[in-house]
Protein backbone atom coordinates (compact mmCIF):
# COMPACT_ATOMS: atom_id res chain seq x y z
CA UNK A 1 0.00 0.00 0.00
CA UNK A 2 1.64 3.67 -1.13
CA UNK A 3 2.08 5.93 1.84
CA UNK A 4 -0.68 8.18 0.13
CA UNK A 5 -3.03 5.27 0.53
CA UNK A 6 -2.71 4.63 3.96
CA UNK A 7 -5.42 5.44 6.01
CA UNK A 8 -6.08 8.64 8.07
CA UNK A 9 -6.94 8.08 11.76
CA UNK A 10 -8.58 11.21 14.20
CA UNK A 11 -8.09 10.19 17.37
CA UNK A 12 -10.06 12.37 20.48
CA UNK A 13 -10.37 11.41 24.00
CA UNK A 14 -12.21 12.81 27.34
CA UNK A 15 -9.54 12.59 29.43
CA UNK A 16 -7.22 15.54 27.57
CA UNK A 17 -4.14 15.43 25.30
CA UNK A 18 -1.72 14.45 28.00
CA UNK A 19 -3.30 11.29 29.34
CA UNK A 20 -1.96 7.74 28.73
CA UNK A 21 -4.98 6.05 27.46
CA UNK A 22 -5.27 8.77 24.13
CA UNK A 23 -1.27 7.78 23.56
CA UNK A 24 -2.43 4.05 24.01
CA UNK A 25 -5.22 4.48 20.86
CA UNK A 26 -2.76 6.51 18.87
CA UNK A 27 -0.26 3.36 18.93
CA UNK A 28 -2.38 0.92 18.25
CA UNK A 29 -4.31 3.58 14.83
CA UNK A 30 -0.51 4.06 13.75
CA UNK A 31 -0.31 0.82 12.87
CA UNK A 32 -3.42 0.78 10.59
CA UNK A 33 -2.42 4.33 9.39
CA UNK A 34 -1.44 7.96 9.58
CA UNK A 35 -2.30 9.12 13.02
CA UNK A 36 -3.52 12.84 14.19
CA UNK A 37 -4.24 14.03 17.89
CA UNK A 38 -7.08 16.40 18.28
CA UNK A 39 -8.21 16.28 22.06
CA UNK A 40 -9.04 18.92 25.04
CA UNK A 41 -6.47 20.48 26.97
CA UNK A 42 -7.75 19.47 29.94
CA UNK A 43 -9.92 16.60 31.51
CA UNK A 44 -13.85 17.02 30.23
CA UNK A 45 -15.17 13.76 31.79
CA UNK A 46 -18.79 13.13 32.14
CA UNK A 47 -19.87 15.88 29.75
CA UNK A 48 -21.94 14.11 27.35
CA UNK A 49 -22.27 15.75 24.11
CA UNK A 50 -21.79 19.39 25.01
CA UNK A 51 -20.83 21.61 22.64
CA UNK A 52 -18.98 25.19 23.29
CA UNK A 53 -21.21 28.47 22.12
CA UNK A 54 -20.57 31.26 23.77
CA UNK A 55 -16.93 31.52 23.59
CA UNK A 56 -14.06 31.03 21.00
CA UNK A 57 -12.44 27.68 20.36
CA UNK A 58 -8.15 27.62 20.27
CA UNK A 59 -6.11 24.85 18.87
CA UNK A 60 -2.13 24.81 19.94
CA UNK A 61 -0.16 22.15 18.27
CA UNK A 62 2.08 19.96 20.57
CA UNK A 63 3.88 16.91 20.16
CA UNK A 64 2.27 14.07 22.53
CA UNK A 65 4.83 11.12 23.52
CA UNK A 66 7.19 12.73 21.25
CA UNK A 67 6.11 10.97 17.66
CA UNK A 68 2.48 11.81 17.71
CA UNK A 69 1.36 15.22 16.22
CA UNK A 70 -1.23 16.73 18.52
CA UNK A 71 -3.58 19.56 18.92
CA UNK A 72 -4.70 20.46 22.00
CA UNK A 73 -8.62 22.60 21.90
CA UNK A 74 -10.04 24.37 24.43
CA UNK A 75 -13.06 22.56 24.62
CA UNK A 76 -15.36 19.55 24.98
CA UNK A 77 -14.39 16.22 23.13
CA UNK A 78 -17.52 16.84 20.75
CA UNK A 79 -15.96 20.28 19.75
CA UNK A 80 -12.56 18.86 19.32
CA UNK A 81 -14.12 16.48 16.36
CA UNK A 82 -16.25 19.20 14.78
CA UNK A 83 -13.21 21.77 14.89
CA UNK A 84 -11.06 19.11 13.62
CA UNK A 85 -13.08 18.21 10.66
CA UNK A 86 -14.13 21.49 9.84
CA UNK A 87 -11.09 23.73 10.61
CA UNK A 88 -7.86 21.74 11.38
CA UNK A 89 -7.20 18.95 8.97
CA UNK A 90 -6.13 19.09 5.62
CA UNK A 91 -7.63 15.78 4.52
CA UNK A 92 -10.72 13.39 5.65
CA UNK A 93 -10.18 11.22 8.21
CA UNK A 94 -10.96 7.18 7.19
CA UNK A 95 -11.93 7.26 11.13
CA UNK A 96 -12.45 8.58 14.14
CA UNK A 97 -11.42 7.16 17.30
CA UNK A 98 -12.03 8.54 20.56
CA UNK A 99 -9.99 6.91 24.32
CA UNK A 100 -8.36 4.96 25.67
CA UNK A 101 -10.51 6.02 28.22
CA UNK A 102 -9.76 6.05 31.77
CA UNK A 103 -12.91 4.28 33.52
CA UNK A 104 -16.00 2.29 31.34
CA UNK A 105 -18.73 3.97 29.11
CA UNK A 106 -21.02 0.72 29.21
CA UNK A 107 -24.47 1.08 30.14
CA UNK A 108 -25.70 4.60 30.95
CA UNK A 109 -22.50 6.18 31.82
CA UNK A 110 -22.71 6.04 27.76
CA UNK A 111 -25.45 8.84 27.71
CA UNK A 112 -22.93 10.76 30.09
CA UNK A 113 -19.54 9.77 28.31
CA UNK A 114 -17.67 12.48 26.47
CA UNK A 115 -15.32 9.84 24.90
CA UNK A 116 -18.63 8.42 23.41
CA UNK A 117 -19.71 12.19 22.05
CA UNK A 118 -16.24 12.50 20.38
CA UNK A 119 -17.10 8.97 18.02
CA UNK A 120 -20.97 9.76 18.08
CA UNK A 121 -19.84 13.39 16.66
CA UNK A 122 -17.74 11.55 13.55
CA UNK A 123 -20.65 9.24 13.19
CA UNK A 124 -22.79 12.57 12.89
CA UNK A 125 -20.19 14.31 10.74
CA UNK A 126 -20.08 11.00 7.86
CA UNK A 127 -17.10 8.68 9.34
CA UNK A 128 -16.57 5.72 10.80
CA UNK A 129 -16.34 6.19 14.47
CA UNK A 130 -15.01 4.17 17.69
CA UNK A 131 -15.09 4.72 20.90
CA UNK A 132 -12.68 2.65 23.69
CA UNK A 133 -13.02 2.48 26.95
CA UNK A 134 -11.01 0.49 29.44
CA UNK A 135 -13.00 -0.05 33.50
CA UNK A 136 -10.01 0.63 35.38
CA UNK A 137 -10.04 3.93 36.33
CA UNK A 138 -6.47 4.23 37.22
CA UNK A 139 -4.26 6.76 35.06
CA UNK A 140 -1.86 3.44 35.23
CA UNK A 141 -4.34 0.95 34.45
CA UNK A 142 -2.98 -1.85 32.46
CA UNK A 143 -4.48 -1.39 29.09
CA UNK A 144 -3.17 -4.01 27.09
CA UNK A 145 -6.51 -5.69 26.47
CA UNK A 146 -8.32 -2.26 25.80
CA UNK A 147 -5.82 -1.59 23.32
CA UNK A 148 -5.92 -5.53 22.13
CA UNK A 149 -9.73 -4.90 21.60
CA UNK A 150 -9.54 -1.42 19.74
CA UNK A 151 -6.59 -3.15 17.37
CA UNK A 152 -9.55 -5.70 16.63
CA UNK A 153 -12.08 -3.04 16.13
CA UNK A 154 -10.08 -0.66 14.18
CA UNK A 155 -9.43 -3.63 11.96
CA UNK A 156 -12.64 -4.72 11.45
CA UNK A 157 -14.36 -0.82 10.74
CA UNK A 158 -11.41 -0.10 8.44
CA UNK A 159 -12.50 -3.52 5.97
CA UNK A 160 -16.34 -3.33 7.14
CA UNK A 161 -18.95 -1.13 6.15
CA UNK A 162 -20.37 0.61 8.79
CA UNK A 163 -24.34 2.26 8.27
CA UNK A 164 -24.42 6.10 8.52
CA UNK A 165 -25.20 6.97 12.05
CA UNK A 166 -23.44 4.06 13.67
CA UNK A 167 -20.63 4.35 16.30
CA UNK A 168 -18.88 1.57 17.80
CA UNK A 169 -18.28 1.80 21.60
CA UNK A 170 -15.44 -0.65 23.15
CA UNK A 171 -15.15 -1.54 26.39
CA UNK A 172 -12.14 -3.89 28.23
CA UNK A 173 -11.40 -4.96 31.23
CA UNK A 174 -7.71 -4.30 32.70
CA UNK A 175 -5.33 -6.29 31.74
CA UNK A 176 -6.11 -9.50 29.87
CA UNK A 177 -9.33 -10.48 28.49
CA UNK A 178 -10.93 -13.70 27.37
CA UNK A 179 -12.39 -12.25 24.09
CA UNK A 180 -14.29 -9.84 22.56
CA UNK A 181 -17.87 -10.25 22.24
CA UNK A 182 -20.45 -8.35 20.68
CA UNK A 183 -23.03 -6.56 23.20
CA UNK A 184 -25.95 -4.34 23.84
CA UNK A 185 -26.00 -1.35 25.84
CA UNK A 186 -27.41 -2.23 29.46
CA UNK A 187 -29.99 -0.62 30.91
CA UNK A 188 -28.80 0.24 34.54
CA UNK A 189 -28.82 3.85 36.62
CA UNK A 190 -27.49 5.01 39.29
CA UNK A 191 -28.96 5.34 42.96
CA UNK A 192 -28.12 7.23 45.97
CA UNK A 193 -26.55 9.67 44.22
CA UNK A 194 -26.08 12.58 46.51
CA UNK A 195 -24.15 13.26 49.54
CA UNK A 196 -25.48 16.60 51.09
CA UNK A 197 -23.37 18.53 53.80
CA UNK A 198 -22.91 21.58 55.18
CA UNK A 199 -20.76 24.19 54.46
CA UNK A 200 -18.73 26.58 57.23
CA UNK A 201 -21.64 29.48 57.00
CA UNK A 202 -24.14 26.65 57.60
CA UNK A 203 -25.45 26.37 54.05
CA UNK A 204 -26.50 22.98 52.37
CA UNK A 205 -24.26 21.58 49.70
CA UNK A 206 -24.18 18.71 47.65
CA UNK A 207 -21.59 16.09 46.09
CA UNK A 208 -22.35 13.81 43.88
CA UNK A 209 -21.33 10.22 44.63
CA UNK A 210 -23.97 7.05 44.32
CA UNK A 211 -23.55 3.61 43.38
CA UNK A 212 -24.20 1.44 40.09
CA UNK A 213 -27.48 -0.16 39.28
CA UNK A 214 -27.66 -3.07 36.95
CA UNK A 215 -31.37 -3.41 35.90
CA UNK A 216 -30.39 -5.67 33.22
CA UNK A 217 -30.32 -9.71 33.50
CA UNK A 218 -29.02 -10.65 29.99
CA UNK A 219 -25.80 -12.31 28.98
CA UNK A 220 -25.53 -9.79 26.06
CA UNK A 221 -25.23 -6.83 28.07
CA UNK A 222 -22.04 -5.13 27.85
CA UNK A 223 -21.55 -5.01 31.61
CA UNK A 224 -22.38 -8.46 32.03
CA UNK A 225 -19.97 -9.14 28.99
CA UNK A 226 -16.99 -7.16 31.04
CA UNK A 227 -18.11 -8.43 34.08
CA UNK A 228 -17.37 -12.20 32.71
CA UNK A 229 -14.04 -11.31 31.99
CA UNK A 230 -14.34 -9.99 27.85
CA UNK A 231 -14.00 -6.61 25.66
CA UNK A 232 -17.91 -5.74 25.11
CA UNK A 233 -18.19 -4.20 21.38
CA UNK A 234 -21.45 -2.10 20.95
CA UNK A 235 -22.79 -0.44 17.75
CA UNK A 236 -25.00 2.45 19.09
CA UNK A 237 -27.12 4.75 17.03
CA UNK A 238 -27.67 8.24 17.54
CA UNK A 239 -30.97 7.90 15.99
CA UNK A 240 -32.99 8.15 19.70
CA UNK A 241 -36.29 7.37 17.79
CA UNK A 242 -38.44 4.75 20.09
CA UNK A 243 -39.91 2.81 16.67
CA UNK A 244 -41.34 0.21 18.93
CA UNK A 245 -43.43 2.80 20.87
CA UNK A 246 -44.23 5.22 17.62
CA UNK A 247 -45.65 2.80 15.83
CA UNK A 248 -47.81 1.42 18.97
CA UNK A 249 -48.71 4.59 19.86
CA UNK A 250 -48.37 6.39 16.70
CA UNK A 251 -52.38 6.90 15.71
CA UNK A 252 -52.85 7.86 19.27
CA UNK A 253 -54.64 11.41 18.77
CA UNK A 254 -52.88 14.02 20.55
CA UNK B 1 -59.46 14.44 43.07
CA UNK B 2 -58.29 15.10 46.79
CA UNK B 3 -55.86 17.76 47.01
CA UNK B 4 -52.84 14.92 48.06
CA UNK B 5 -53.99 12.81 44.57
CA UNK B 6 -53.28 15.53 42.34
CA UNK B 7 -50.43 14.66 40.25
CA UNK B 8 -46.78 16.21 41.21
CA UNK B 9 -44.95 17.96 38.29
CA UNK B 10 -41.31 18.45 38.75
CA UNK B 11 -40.31 21.57 35.88
CA UNK B 12 -37.24 21.80 34.20
CA UNK B 13 -35.00 23.27 31.61
CA UNK B 14 -31.87 24.86 30.06
CA UNK B 15 -32.19 28.15 29.64
CA UNK B 16 -32.38 28.92 33.52
CA UNK B 17 -35.24 29.06 35.78
CA UNK B 18 -35.78 33.25 35.23
CA UNK B 19 -36.44 32.39 31.45
CA UNK B 20 -40.43 32.97 30.15
CA UNK B 21 -40.50 29.48 28.65
CA UNK B 22 -40.00 27.34 31.82
CA UNK B 23 -42.92 29.65 33.01
CA UNK B 24 -44.80 29.16 30.88
CA UNK B 25 -44.69 25.45 30.90
CA UNK B 26 -45.03 25.39 35.16
CA UNK B 27 -48.47 27.29 34.20
CA UNK B 28 -49.44 25.09 31.85
CA UNK B 29 -48.57 22.10 34.05
CA UNK B 30 -50.19 23.49 37.26
CA UNK B 31 -53.69 22.69 35.35
CA UNK B 32 -52.68 19.13 35.77
CA UNK B 33 -51.46 19.12 39.66
CA UNK B 34 -49.08 20.68 42.14
CA UNK B 35 -45.83 22.08 40.32
CA UNK B 36 -42.29 22.50 41.46
CA UNK B 37 -39.47 24.14 39.47
CA UNK B 38 -35.71 23.17 39.94
CA UNK B 39 -33.62 24.46 37.32
CA UNK B 40 -30.16 25.46 36.63
CA UNK B 41 -29.55 29.58 37.94
CA UNK B 42 -27.90 30.37 34.60
CA UNK B 43 -28.54 29.64 31.03
CA UNK B 44 -27.05 25.97 29.75
CA UNK B 45 -27.52 25.29 26.81
CA UNK B 46 -26.04 23.05 24.45
CA UNK B 47 -24.92 21.04 27.73
CA UNK B 48 -26.34 17.92 26.06
CA UNK B 49 -26.02 15.19 29.05
CA UNK B 50 -23.39 16.74 31.10
CA UNK B 51 -23.44 16.20 34.74
CA UNK B 52 -21.33 17.83 37.55
CA UNK B 53 -19.02 15.45 39.19
CA UNK B 54 -15.82 18.06 40.55
CA UNK B 55 -17.61 20.39 41.79
CA UNK B 56 -20.66 20.62 44.77
CA UNK B 57 -23.94 21.86 43.88
CA UNK B 58 -26.23 24.25 45.43
CA UNK B 59 -29.93 24.62 45.49
CA UNK B 60 -31.41 28.17 46.32
CA UNK B 61 -34.95 28.66 47.32
CA UNK B 62 -36.89 30.94 45.18
CA UNK B 63 -40.63 32.10 43.71
CA UNK B 64 -40.86 32.24 40.12
CA UNK B 65 -43.40 34.50 38.84
CA UNK B 66 -44.76 35.15 42.18
CA UNK B 67 -46.96 31.81 42.07
CA UNK B 68 -44.45 28.91 41.80
CA UNK B 69 -41.85 27.56 44.12
CA UNK B 70 -38.47 27.61 42.32
CA UNK B 71 -35.08 25.81 43.71
CA UNK B 72 -32.35 27.32 41.43
CA UNK B 73 -29.22 24.93 41.13
CA UNK B 74 -25.34 25.81 39.66
CA UNK B 75 -25.58 23.14 37.76
CA UNK B 76 -26.52 21.37 34.78
CA UNK B 77 -30.25 20.41 33.73
CA UNK B 78 -29.30 16.76 34.37
CA UNK B 79 -27.95 18.12 37.87
CA UNK B 80 -31.40 19.20 38.59
CA UNK B 81 -32.97 16.29 37.92
CA UNK B 82 -31.22 14.00 39.75
CA UNK B 83 -31.01 16.23 42.88
CA UNK B 84 -34.27 17.29 42.97
CA UNK B 85 -35.19 12.99 42.67
CA UNK B 86 -32.64 12.37 45.60
CA UNK B 87 -32.28 14.90 47.78
CA UNK B 88 -34.33 18.57 47.23
CA UNK B 89 -38.10 16.95 46.82
CA UNK B 90 -40.35 15.36 49.77
CA UNK B 91 -42.41 13.60 47.09
CA UNK B 92 -41.20 11.58 44.34
CA UNK B 93 -42.84 13.33 40.61
CA UNK B 94 -45.71 12.01 38.77
CA UNK B 95 -44.39 13.34 35.20
CA UNK B 96 -40.93 15.16 35.04
CA UNK B 97 -41.33 18.23 32.47
CA UNK B 98 -38.60 20.11 30.48
CA UNK B 99 -38.49 23.47 28.61
CA UNK B 100 -40.12 24.95 27.09
CA UNK B 101 -36.77 25.60 25.11
CA UNK B 102 -36.62 28.90 23.18
CA UNK B 103 -35.41 26.92 19.71
CA UNK B 104 -36.48 23.60 18.89
CA UNK B 105 -34.58 20.61 19.73
CA UNK B 106 -35.87 18.35 16.39
CA UNK B 107 -33.14 16.53 14.61
CA UNK B 108 -29.76 16.37 15.30
CA UNK B 109 -30.34 18.89 17.84
CA UNK B 110 -31.61 16.27 20.64
CA UNK B 111 -28.33 15.36 21.06
CA UNK B 112 -26.90 18.68 22.24
CA UNK B 113 -29.82 19.45 23.77
CA UNK B 114 -29.93 20.57 27.70
CA UNK B 115 -33.75 20.56 27.67
CA UNK B 116 -34.04 17.09 26.79
CA UNK B 117 -31.20 15.72 29.16
CA UNK B 118 -33.29 16.80 31.86
CA UNK B 119 -36.17 15.13 30.82
CA UNK B 120 -34.10 11.68 29.60
CA UNK B 121 -32.70 11.78 32.97
CA UNK B 122 -36.18 11.63 34.95
CA UNK B 123 -36.89 8.57 32.43
CA UNK B 124 -33.41 7.29 33.30
CA UNK B 125 -34.92 7.65 37.33
CA UNK B 126 -38.09 5.96 35.80
CA UNK B 127 -40.43 9.07 35.96
CA UNK B 128 -42.86 9.45 33.04
CA UNK B 129 -41.31 12.75 31.24
CA UNK B 130 -41.64 15.30 28.56
CA UNK B 131 -39.65 17.87 26.86
CA UNK B 132 -41.07 20.91 25.08
CA UNK B 133 -39.39 23.32 22.54
CA UNK B 134 -40.33 26.41 20.38
CA UNK B 135 -38.70 26.82 17.29
CA UNK B 136 -38.57 30.47 18.13
CA UNK B 137 -34.87 31.41 19.97
CA UNK B 138 -36.35 34.99 21.21
CA UNK B 139 -37.32 35.20 25.02
CA UNK B 140 -40.51 37.11 23.54
CA UNK B 141 -41.15 34.05 21.44
CA UNK B 142 -45.12 33.89 21.81
CA UNK B 143 -45.63 30.05 23.21
CA UNK B 144 -49.31 29.94 22.46
CA UNK B 145 -48.71 26.77 20.45
CA UNK B 146 -46.27 25.42 22.60
CA UNK B 147 -48.32 25.35 25.77
CA UNK B 148 -51.04 23.78 23.93
CA UNK B 149 -48.74 20.83 22.68
CA UNK B 150 -47.58 20.69 26.44
CA UNK B 151 -50.89 20.37 27.38
CA UNK B 152 -52.54 17.91 25.06
CA UNK B 153 -48.59 15.82 25.77
CA UNK B 154 -48.91 15.76 29.55
CA UNK B 155 -52.98 14.85 29.45
CA UNK B 156 -51.50 11.82 26.85
CA UNK B 157 -48.81 11.18 29.29
CA UNK B 158 -50.48 11.55 32.82
CA UNK B 159 -53.55 9.00 31.79
CA UNK B 160 -51.20 6.47 29.26
CA UNK B 161 -48.85 3.73 29.86
CA UNK B 162 -45.18 5.02 29.20
CA UNK B 163 -42.47 2.64 28.68
CA UNK B 164 -39.72 2.42 30.91
CA UNK B 165 -36.59 4.28 28.58
CA UNK B 166 -38.97 6.01 27.03
CA UNK B 167 -38.64 10.38 27.26
CA UNK B 168 -41.45 11.98 24.85
CA UNK B 169 -39.38 15.05 22.94
CA UNK B 170 -42.42 17.75 21.85
CA UNK B 171 -41.31 20.33 19.60
CA UNK B 172 -44.06 23.43 18.45
CA UNK B 173 -43.75 26.09 15.86
CA UNK B 174 -44.03 29.99 17.31
CA UNK B 175 -47.35 30.87 17.57
CA UNK B 176 -50.38 28.77 16.29
CA UNK B 177 -49.66 25.50 14.92
CA UNK B 178 -52.33 23.13 12.25
CA UNK B 179 -52.13 19.97 15.11
CA UNK B 180 -50.04 18.06 16.65
CA UNK B 181 -48.47 14.87 15.03
CA UNK B 182 -46.40 12.18 16.17
CA UNK B 183 -43.17 11.92 14.54
CA UNK B 184 -39.16 10.15 14.14
CA UNK B 185 -35.84 12.11 14.51
CA UNK B 186 -35.03 13.69 11.47
CA UNK B 187 -31.52 12.60 9.97
CA UNK B 188 -29.82 16.23 9.73
CA UNK B 189 -25.91 17.30 10.57
CA UNK B 190 -24.46 20.82 10.56
CA UNK B 191 -21.99 22.30 7.86
CA UNK B 192 -19.48 24.63 7.81
CA UNK B 193 -19.71 24.98 11.55
CA UNK B 194 -16.44 27.45 12.52
CA UNK B 195 -15.82 30.92 11.39
CA UNK B 196 -11.91 31.01 11.86
CA UNK B 197 -10.66 34.77 13.44
CA UNK B 198 -7.32 36.01 14.03
CA UNK B 199 -7.03 37.93 17.51
CA UNK B 200 -4.85 41.02 18.44
CA UNK B 201 -2.14 39.26 18.82
CA UNK B 202 -2.14 37.31 15.61
CA UNK B 203 -3.44 34.07 16.80
CA UNK B 204 -6.16 31.78 15.61
CA UNK B 205 -9.35 31.19 17.29
CA UNK B 206 -12.83 29.98 15.63
CA UNK B 207 -16.79 30.58 16.87
CA UNK B 208 -19.40 27.90 16.53
CA UNK B 209 -21.67 29.35 13.67
CA UNK B 210 -22.92 26.76 10.62
CA UNK B 211 -26.01 25.76 8.89
CA UNK B 212 -28.26 23.22 9.51
CA UNK B 213 -28.88 20.61 6.96
CA UNK B 214 -31.28 18.14 6.99
CA UNK B 215 -30.94 14.75 5.21
CA UNK B 216 -34.01 12.81 5.97
CA UNK B 217 -36.98 13.24 2.95
CA UNK B 218 -39.52 11.43 5.12
CA UNK B 219 -42.57 13.20 5.91
CA UNK B 220 -42.71 11.89 9.56
CA UNK B 221 -39.40 13.44 10.48
CA UNK B 222 -40.10 16.14 13.07
CA UNK B 223 -38.37 18.85 11.24
CA UNK B 224 -40.63 18.41 8.36
CA UNK B 225 -43.59 18.38 10.50
CA UNK B 226 -42.61 21.52 12.17
CA UNK B 227 -42.07 22.84 8.62
CA UNK B 228 -45.55 22.21 7.68
CA UNK B 229 -46.84 23.99 10.54
CA UNK B 230 -47.62 21.01 13.34
CA UNK B 231 -46.56 20.54 16.38
CA UNK B 232 -44.14 17.43 16.57
CA UNK B 233 -43.86 14.49 19.11
CA UNK B 234 -41.42 12.18 19.19
CA UNK B 235 -40.91 9.25 21.54
CA UNK B 236 -37.36 8.79 22.11
CA UNK B 237 -34.92 6.38 24.12
CA UNK B 238 -32.00 6.09 25.64
CA UNK B 239 -30.91 2.83 25.01
CA UNK B 240 -28.61 3.67 22.53
CA UNK B 241 -28.33 -0.08 20.84
CA UNK B 242 -28.41 -0.19 17.34
CA UNK B 243 -30.05 -3.85 17.32
CA UNK B 244 -30.72 -4.43 13.75
CA UNK B 245 -27.02 -4.22 12.68
CA UNK B 246 -26.28 -6.34 15.97
CA UNK B 247 -28.03 -8.88 14.81
CA UNK B 248 -26.51 -8.80 10.97
CA UNK B 249 -22.88 -8.07 12.26
CA UNK B 250 -23.16 -9.56 15.74
CA UNK B 251 -21.77 -13.18 14.34
CA UNK B 252 -19.13 -11.43 13.02
CA UNK B 253 -15.54 -12.67 14.82
CA UNK B 254 -13.53 -9.78 16.09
Amino acid sequence: MSEDKRPFILVCNDDGIFSNGIKALAEVSAEFGDVIIVAPDREQSAVGHAVTITTPLRANKLKVADHFEGLAVNGTPADCVKLAHDQLLDRKPDLVVSGINHGSNAGINILYSGTVSAATEGAILGYKAIAVSCTDYSEEADLTGAMEAARRVIGFALTNDIPRGVTINVNAPAGAFKGVKWARMADSRYVEEYEGRVDPFNRSYYWLTGRFELLDEGEDADIKVLEDGFAAVTPIQYDLTAYDLLKKIGTTDL
